[in-house]
């Protein structure tokens, strides 16, 4: 399965979750990460952000596709540097 | 075509870049829309980004389907109210 991860985190949050993204998929700009996950990867994954996030001010919406058969991602701007570069 | 849209825009801007983004595609997070659009229309919602960003220090970018057919969204945390009901 392939999947984008898209979070709004407080930033008191945000370096553990991109953290924990990491782990398992690849970051593409500040706060979207996507790859090939399994269902059971992808359950470990969010059991850990909700460990970390505070659900009333956290969000993370993730995109499930059955093949990463999208036909272009496209990109305007810089290509920001990740979280982990600009904190750690 | 079905896109998704994801932007990470310095805060002087981020309203405009909002405001753009919200005559064609659907908000679904703060910072990310989705929406059918055609190649047409996607050039002009292009052409009006590049109009405002500033592409030292902004970033957008656009996954592209051929159909709405990702079997799932999920959502984890608060539904985020958009910048508009922010700002404006």
């Amino acid at each position: 399965m392939f999947v984008i991860l898209v979070y709004d985190i407080n930033e008191k949050r945000v370096q553990k979750i991109h953290k924990i993204c990491k782990k398992y998929l690849t970051p593409v700009q500040n706060s979207v990460f996507e790859g090939n996950i399994t269902q059971a990867t992808l359950r470990i994954l969010k059991d850990e952000l909700k460990e970390i996030m505070d659900e009333n001010e956290d969000s993370v919406l993730i995109y499930k596709f059955r093949t990463k058969k999208y036909y272009d991602r496209e990109s305007i701007g810089i290509k920001k540097p990740s979280h982990e570069d600009l904190f750690l």
